[in-house]
């Protein structure tokens, strides 16, 4: 492993969705309400998803749905009405019906990171709420993420 | 129909909910954002309904849900975190397949209006989005209200 | 006035921001939450604002803030998980204190119409709540947006 | 210590909150949005506050707000719309400028734990964002707090 294949991987695996704070996200103590983070990282997700061509209503429509399993977030620092802020979603890890990344929300105006987290999603039956092999194409997408990662 | 009539019909078609207003709902011009207020008299339209013994999570098992159709809200005064507010809702009409309320939103400390609306809700089926009749009881319940008013 | 220098004004004078609809948009009902609209559409005037270059978040430094009088709002059709939303923002009229505008909401994909509102905002004073006139800069671009559009 | 005494302390840290969940709480896997537990754990943290006799918005006019620093969340079983959940806050924790709590969410009707979470919250300057003490009553309650489950 040469370190220009190391940079390609990195690249391959790492995602990130621009997001725009509205007054709508801010809360009475002029920052970001903590909960709405929870929000952008799953925009993020969805967002690089839906970049490998896999999108959450069609799911729906085969009784397949995503539920969180589990998350820990860290806050660094407040983020602010107006802020443009960068979020990022890197799969860490996947199993026959989860997966998991790490993810981060920093400011893009100076680079300050607000938040971090680990989040572990599960796939679903949309029905039963039963856990579910996650689809073929999602499963596939996944390991060859994680392969790119450490080669 | 005398006074005391008129008081009772008037007591027997409102409804009003307390509600607190938590971190959640203000914005950072440290008020209530502004579409907080529709939450706040969709929960109260939930629970008049509940009170009456009809519960909306039935009513999904049985493919009928409920859309929004028009509303005309007027913003009057902010209100703040740790306000607690009194909703209410009182049935204005009712068709086949709608209903309509005048609801208001109050501050119970000075008494002071916050918001006043006008919404018109209509029956659809679940999986189809289309307009459906009004379930019997529901529909029973609304005759019921319309007619204690207008006595 | 021609017809031509008509469309020019309404050109000059609507504006569209993109939505796409997240999870975090929709509810059991399968559809988008109904209050959703009223975020979508302040994002739009958030974003026509900004394109003149007015800033809320500068503007709360200075003690303005804006609130919303009154929305008269109309659903015409649902819109789900993953749609791309087009919002616009048109102003159609603007006194000292406050602005109005016609907003939209439609969906990419069909082009149908979901959601339309007129709204009335007002200026304040952040820390005291009172009306106060617009600022200059902005009072400024809404007269010159309304003559442009009138001319 | 005897275990009487034992379930004393327990019982004067714990606090429960009841709270609905309304179709604003749900999304289109028909299930509670995962990020509103935040604002329910939010919600219960806040009215234990308040049973003690402190309020966020007087606070805020001292210029003290708080922040979350950090969350560690599971979510187990998914909520529905109609719940009556139960949401507890109890305070594990407290230094010069934060406090941490257990919190968990469960449904009423079967007694099911849905979500439980470890929460830090410091004590921040409003305007500044910087941290600072607990204010005094503040931190007079939680020793208090401390000191009975120990004892």
């Amino acid at each position: 492993m040469t370190d220009s294949s190391n940079d390609v991987a990195r690249t391959s695996s790492n995602f990130t969705l621009p997001v725009r704070v509205y007054i709508e996200d801010t809360d009475a103590g002029g920052i970001i309400f903590h909960a709405k983070y929870l929000h952008y990282m799953e925009r993020a997700r969805t967002e690089w998803v839906r970049s490998r061509g896999v999108g959450l209503r069609s799911g729906l429509g085969d009784n397949i749905s995503y539920v969180v399993q589990k998350i820990n977030i860290h806050y660094a620092a407040p983020g602010y009405l107006d802020d443009e802020l960068l979020v990022t979603a890197d799969l860490v890890g996947a199993g026959r019906v989860w997966m998991e990344f790490d993810q981060r929300v920093s400011r893009k105006g100076d680079g300050r990171e607000l938040s971090r987290a680990n989040v572990r999603v599960a796939c679903v039956a949309l029905d039963s709420g039963r856990p579910r092999r996650l689809p073929d194409d999602l499963s596939e997408l996944l390991k060859q993420q994680l392969a790119a990662k450490t080669s």
